[in-house]
C-alpha cells in the first residue's frame, strides 16, 4: 500500500517537473484513480505528499493546481542583480523582493553590479552556465543601449523569466519591467513649484539611468505647458561615478559646484532622489542659504534620508514595501508562464519642510 | 492677345499655388486650348511664362510638370536649426545645405541653437508664427526626450516639412532623419583596434547627443564580440557646457581629467569627432605621451582640425559635401509631398598617423 502512493507521487511529480513550473490543474481524484488503476485512498495520499511538498495546491470546490514549484530545491531560485546591498534604498528594497520570493517557496541570489556594464555581463554569463528560475535585474547605466542585449535573450531563450525593476533598456522593449512613472512624477513636482509661483527651478538628475532623462522630461514638459521659460543652464546631470564618491566619500563637489555655476537665480530645485536632496540641503545651510526660505527643495522618492534631514523634504513617494513586493510577484507570476505588462508604479506626493511659495 | 496669354498664366499660377507646392503633371496643351478656349499659341506662351518663373518644367516626351515652387518667394524658404554657424563643421555643412536648395529654388535663413532646448522652443515658435516650407533640424540635446515636441508635430500639422539631421529624437519617432551609422561606425572602429591587438581601449563619447550613446554603444558591442572585456571604467563622456568651453575658451580640462583619472593603462582612445581627437592629441603631447607609439587615437569624422594636428589621425568620414546635400535633396523631396525614408549614412575609413598595432 505505501509502496504504490509513493510511486504514484513520484509519477507525478515528474509529470509536474516536465511542465517546468507553469500552472496547470491536476484530473480529479476519480479521474486518476481511474488512469492509474489505484484506489481513492492511494490517490488521496500521493496528493497529499505533492501538497505538503508544496508543488501543488488544493483550490476550496475546483480541485488541485500546480504552484509552479519544482520539487528540485536548486530550481525554484531567482537572481536579483543591484547596483548595491548595502547603499541607500537597496538593503530594504532587497527584503521585500527577498521576503517576498521566500514566501511563494523561491530562495534568491544578490548580484552587486556596481551599475557598472561589464560586471552585469558577468553575473549573465554566470548565470547562463548556472541557470536560474528568474531574474529581477535594475539594468546598467539604462539611459543607453546595453551590449549585454544578446545575453539577456539568450537567458530568455533558455527559459528564464527576466523582468526589469527600476530602470529599462531601449534595445531590449519587448522585456516586462516594474518602474516608477517617471515622466508624470516630474511633470508633477514642476507644476506644484510652478503653482508656489516659482518661475526659476533648477534640476539635477542622474544622466546613466534612464529615470534621469525621463524625470527631466516630465519637468521640463511641466514649465513648457505652464509657459515658464525652461532654465536649461540651471539643470545638471550627473552620473554613476560622482554618485560613487558621495556615497563612498561623501564628496560633494558636484553639488558644491552645481550651487555656484548653475543654480543663478533659481528659487527651487528638483532633485533626482531623496540622496540627493539630503546632501544639498546639507551643502545649502553650510553656504549659509535657508531651505526652504531662500530655496524650495522637492525630491523622487522618501528614504531614511529624508528623516535624518534638517529640514524634511517634499517628495513624491510609494507605499512601504510596494516596490519590491511588485516586483518579486510580477517575477513569480513570469515564472510561472503567465505574461506581465511592463508596469509604472504612480506616485504619492507629500509636502513636507523644504518647499514654500516663491517670495 | 497678351491680354489673354498673360490671364491664362496667372490663372495657371493659382491653381498651382492652390496644389501648395506638389509636383503634377500639366494638361497637354490641346486641352488646355480646348478647355480655355485658347490658341495654342497663347497656351504655350503662358506656359513660357510659367517656365521662366520656375513654376513648372518641360520634360522630354512627358509633357510639363511643376516644380514644387510657388510663385511667392517667400514661400520658397526653409529654416536650418543648427548648433552653430560658426563652429568646426557647421560652416561648410550649412554651405552645403544651403548652396543645394539654392540650386532648386529655395532660400534659406540659419537659426543658431546652442545645442539649447530653451533657444531651439523660441526658434519654434517663431516659425509657427511666421511659417516657412520646411525647416532642417539637427535637435537640440538629442540623447533625451524633447519637451519641444508639441510644436514639430504642430509644425507638421501646418504643413511644414520637417527633416532632422545629425540627431533625431526618441520621443518623435516618425519624423524622417539622415544621420551617421553610429553604431556601425563605432562597432567597426573597435573592431580596427582590436584586429591591432589592443586590449584596453578608453573612448570619450559627447553624452547629451544621440551620436554618443550610439556611437558607444557599437564600440562596447566590438569588444563584446571579440571577447574582449569592457574597460568601462575608461569611457568619458562630456556634455554641451564641456564642447562649448573647448571651443570658446579653448579649456581642454576635462580632456586633461580623463587622461589623468580615467585613461589607466589604456593604449588607445576612440573619440566622439575630430575636433575631440584634435584636442587629446595636444594634451598627450602636452603630457609626453606618443601618439600613436604610446598611445593609438582614432575618431569619426574628418574636419579641417584633422589637417591641423601635429599627427594625421586615423577616422571614419563620408565623401565631400556629401552630409549637407544628401539632407537638403531629402527636404526638397519633402517638401514637395513625396515620402522620405530615414537614412544613415555609411562610413569610409582613413588609416593615418595616429593608430599602429599594440606593442
Amino acid at each position: 500500500m505505501s509502496a504504490k502512493y509513493v510511486w504514484l507521487a513520484e509519477l507525478l511529480k515528474n509529470l509536474i517537473e516536465e511542465q517546468s513550473g507553469s500552472i496547470f490543474k491536476l484530473p480529479t481524484e476519480a479521474v486518476l484513480c481511474k488512469k492509474y488503476g489505484v484506489s481513492r485512498q492511494t490517490v488521496r495520499k500521493a496528493l497529499s505528499v505533492l501538497e505538503e511538498g508544496h508543488l501543488i495546491e488544493k483550490r476550496q470546490g475546483s480541485g488541485s493546481y500546480t504552484t509552479g514549484l519544482s520539487d528540485r530545491a536548486e530550481k525554484n531560485t531567482a537572481a536579483i542583480l543591484m547596483y548595491s546591498d548595502t547603499e541607500y534604498i537597496y538593503p530594504g528594497l532587497l527584503t521585500d523582493i527577498r521576503n517576498t520570493l521566500q514566501k511563494q517557496g523561491f530562495s534568491s541570489t544578490v548580484y552587486v553590479t556596481g551599475n557598472q556594464v561589464s560586471k552585469e555581463r558577468e553575473v549573465l554569463e554566470y548565470l547562463l552556465a548556472h541557470p536560474v528560475r528568474g531574474i529581477i535585474s535594475e539594468g546598467c547605466k539604462t539611459a543607453f543601449p546595453t551590449p549585454n542585449r544578446d545575453l539577456y535573450q539568450r537567458l530568455l531563450e533558455k527559459g528564464v523569466s527576466v523582468l526589469f525593476l527600476g530602470g529599462n533598456y531601449t534595445n531590449l522593449p519587448d522585456f516586462p519591467f516594474i518602474k516608477d512613472d517617471n515622466y508624470e512624477g516630474g511633470y508633477f513636482l514642476g507644476k506644484y513649484l510652478v503653482s508656489l509661483r516659482h518661475k526659476k527651478i533648477a534640476g539635477i538628475f542622474k544622466s546613466d539611468d534612464i529615470q534621469g532623462p525621463e524625470r527631466c522630461y516630465g519637468f521640463l514638459s511641466a514649465l513648457r505647458d505652464e509657459s515658464v521659460t525652461f532654465q536649461e543652464e540651471n539643470i545638471c546631470y550627473f552620473d554613476t561615478a560622482k554618485l560613487s564618491a558621495l556615497q563612498e566619500k561623501h564628496d560633494t563637489s558636484f553639488l558644491s559646484d552645481f550651487i555656484t555655476r548653475q543654480l543663478g537665480e533659481s528659487t527651487a530645485v528638483i532633485c533626482h532622489n531623496d540622496e540627493i536632496a539630503y546632501w544639498l540641503i546639507k551643502e545649502f545651510i553650510y553656504k549659509n542659504l535657508r531651505v526652504p526660505e531662500d530655496i524650495s527643495v522637492v525630491c523622487f522618492g522618501s528614504s531614511y534620508l529624508n528623516e535624518l534631514s534638517p529640514v524634511s523634504i517634499t517628495s513624491l513617494s510609494h507605499s512601504r514595501h510596494e516596490t519590491g513586493t511588485a516586483a518579486a510577484e510580477a517575477l513569480v507570476t513570469l515564472m510561472k508562464g503567465v505574461y506581465v505588462p511592463a508596469r509604472k508604479i504612480p506616485w504619492k506626493f507629500h509636502k513636507r519642510q523644504s518647499s514654500c511659495a516663491c517670495r
